[in-house]
């Protein structure tokens, strides 16, 4: 786990910029709308109550925990642990696998990993992992899809709740004085609506879309390494080959591991 | 079937919280309109009739139940059946299966099942099970195209009726009094019109796509579990490999029975 | 051929609700404008020249036809065909087939089976229906994207009537009595042209790529047929596959047929 | 090349139609403005200079040609030519084909055929064949695109065109007579934006969309032909396959042709 | 790398013409408004913050270096380099290319051609060099996507800002005199962030695709050849085939080279 303050940064910033707008030109109190908060994000949330099943929304706390809390996607750690375990694994057998598995943390690596030593066929290890894979990709899909549709949503119910206001404001025009203030207040829920889709809810989708990404980048390397693992692969070619997934940033950072792996396999 | 309330309990609340807004800014009866109704409902209906044929509009009522009667996609109680099933199938042959066929409610597994006694070819199977799920899936989606298609046609003819009656009140400009509440009018039309896409047509299409994607999954797995058990696979690998369609959420709920599966294991 | 009203039903009683919201309200006589008719119509005609080859746009009523005429689609009736092709060909060879051409309507099926009776390979002959599929699809779909195109111009064509309306009035202020009705001549062009998108071109559209859809499905059952003739397939196996294709509803249908296809079964 | 004039027809008639309801309602001396074409069709084409390549925007007065000189795709007459070719192949050998080279137009044929008579395997040539076209298409699609992304781009400069008018009419509101024709004025720059891509940019870009895909086709038929006749495939059969690529139109033009095609084939 | 300075003439001229524009109808400082460069771009970068890792959005002042300096995807000296290293190849074997990887520039070659001379398997040299180009395509494609975003943030920030400015001045229409400046301001918002959308970061999203396009297919060209030279394919072959990944420009650039060539290879 990494923690990672930008998307706060992000968010405080935004609203700051917006509110330090508002305050230069006009009254902050006029902005102030419990009822249009109520129809924009309440209104909104009571139609993803329809889109989307419950558990999946209870999951919604959990999930924005992940704006901060990101697990990290050490790529060139990985590369590291592959080409020792490659090492071993030629020198001392698969079967020696097994002492590395109880520190691991990631429970990919270590279910990859484990059937490997149970002598498992390659086809059949790479099918689980990449169903595993693909299990895991099909429910993080399902926290950008909750998010993504609840910034279409609040737009549309911020325009319903101008609608209303409008509604409200022409079926009574004789108050000449209130047709101001009242088209004020019907704008504020699609300004709350559109404030919500655009600062919250769409950035979120996209922040966990590029973490699934990424993700997913780190378990398909992490497959080819485990399947190059058993089939004995030359620790100098794996690694050759798992390098090409790393950014040029990534690269350079893996250059002093390079080295020391190097010399490590001039040595045998 | 697992009866569920959430979509209800959406709907409904998000119905309050517009009825609430309105309440307390104006009032209720000035939104009530027959012919706005008409407009968007029944002419966006009427849309329907030319885009989709009539066997299938005449699903929808049939489809709403969906809603609240959902097929249980209880994925752990599959894993349990498949688990028990291969232990017998290698214990006394595929042809005893045929006994636990006649208590099974999923058709999709008799059907495959039935296949595995009869001995047809396991490619064979496999063709016809995925024919099978495909053309459920097309049925399912043709039911979520309707309820779309209906949530980008009732805003348009809100837009219609709004046109309607804009033009009528601008033809009639010389009454001055009017003016506001023809202009009030016709807004109904497009807040009823993007009431029902954004509140009922596009959170069913949403709801009814997550319910087949679901679906899918679980035959998927009952697909795989098929054709392991045909291939006489050992028990725990077939198991190994259907945990990985299961959520973290899923797996916890599995673990009391994995526990007792590896101890029934331990004995063979 | 199958002769169907719904779609004419749902483009009557769409185009009844408008006209009689607009008689409920005001003068539809005020809604009458052969100009606008000529702008988002006649325009957007004339822009589809451009996007189209004019052989494609000449086949626009013959497709119009083909909302009332559908192809019939009677997968039931397709599997007894099957089946029975099946028996005879087990029976008296493949040669037998060639009687039963001459009676048969479909092209396609007469095309492939006139491959299976010529003797060429089973490769070649998915090869040639498939390609056959896939042009005659290219061909529907132009039929879909001509009305999908249509359905996009024609509101923009109604913008630009209007719009040349607002600036036709906006340059003549001076005379105030004509604003409204200016106005409302000028939103007649907006009228029209998403009256037409919504209501003809975009539901046509759909209604075709649903006719293509069933159609290509039908295609694919008659290749699979077809090929499994030729391969001697037992009937009920190829039965048991084609029966995959059908909904719920068709195969209630199909129970008839099946009792005596599996009484004439039972005497082989 | 075969000349076709719809396009300029459609091109000149959409003009003419909103020419004319222009003149029906107002004064055409209005929306005449050279700062309005500048805002909308300057402004986007430099918007233009930036998204693509200046090497592909100058191929745009050669793309334009394309709309009234289309290369003919006469599939027909390929399929003739192929059956000659094909018939010569058997009888004479595939040397035999190099003295039909010479007259040939179309270069991707002649390269096709070339590499038949010189002996280069099938999977090559296949392989070969499929590149050039894949890079045509590539060719073409940047054409369609650069029209596409002006049609997007026309229509948001007009807009900003008329905020800028908007913006210096509110500036300047206490000239009250000024206000109708400062917004006629700033609405003029929305219309041409809209107009250019309605009319001309994303209409070009769906017709050269089709003109493309009738070339891939033509293209595909090709290199199926040249595999067939490099495998010395029966003329007969390859003209059935190649068939499946006509058109009902097409095949009714062909008929004549099979005639005198199976005559010919009779007397082998 | 090649200069290009037609991405900076688009943004020079763009920008000139709407300055113009604004200069000839009004007075140029109304549209100055530091606050609504902070709403639109800040407001959007905020967001952008949420979107995107940092560590992504860091790269922005080297993506946009791009837009000047572009990476030369110059494919025929790409084939003029694979003719000469073929034929050196089949001449004094595959070791004897190691002289020529110190002098190459393009990483990627290297990597490909250090490869084929380390004698290890063309599958595995594909499969590593897809990879590379995969990687290289996904981290490209970051790059388009921060500035696909922002052009869909900025105008939603933009509209947000006219929303504060619209609700102030509705909440204070007391003052009639200010009506027509508040709405000139509220609206210059819109303005920022449609000019921002439409003349930088939608252009540049577009400009970046094509390039990554353009060098994806220079890289595929490379693996071809490189696969090609490890098979010791005919020069002649080998050129053929990558000549097909050349424009109709780039073919007459590459004549006189092939002339060279072919003298070249009748000496053989």
């Amino acid at each position: 786990m990494k923690k990672s303050y930008t998307a706060i940064i992000g968010l405080v910033s935004g609203f700051a910029i917006l509110v330090i707008s508002i305050m230069t030109s006009g009254d902050i109190r006029s902005f102030i709308s419990l009822s249009s908060i109520a129809v924009t994000a309440g209104g909104s949330f009571a139609a993803l109550l329809i889109s989307f099943p419950s558990k999946d929304l209870m999951k919604v706390p959990k999930i924005l925990k992940l704006l901060i809390e990101k697990p990290e996607q050490d790529r060139v750690r990985l590369i590291t642990t592959f080409s020792e375990l490659a090492r071993k694994a030629r020198r001392d057998g698969l079967l020696a696998l097994e002492d590395d598995l109880t520190g691991m943390e990631d429970e990919f690596m270590v279910t990859g990993l484990q059937m490997v030593v149970d002598g498992i066929e390659p086809d059949i290890i790479r099918e689980i992992l990449t169903l595993k894979m693909e299990t895991t990709e099909r429910r993080h899909r399902m926290g950008q899809n909750i998010f993504s549709k609840w910034g279409e949503l609040a737009p549309a119910f911020g325009m319903l709740g101008t609608l209303i206001g409008l509604i409200v404001m022409l079926a009574n025009l004789q108050d000449a004085a209130a047709i101001g203030s009242g088209m004020a207040v019907a704008l504020i829920t699609t300004f709350y609506g559109s404030l919500l889709a655009n600062l919250v809810f769409i950035p979120i989708a996209s922040n966990l879309s590029v973490q699934t990404n990424e993700e997913m980048l780190s378990k398909e390397m992490a497959i080819e390494g485990i399947i190059e693992i058993q089939a004995g692969t030359n620790p100098r070619i794996l690694e050759e080959k798992l390098v090409t997934y790393l950014s040029p940033e990534e690269m350079t950072m893996m250059k002093e591991e390079k080295v020391s792996t190097q010399e490590a396999l001039s040595y045998e």
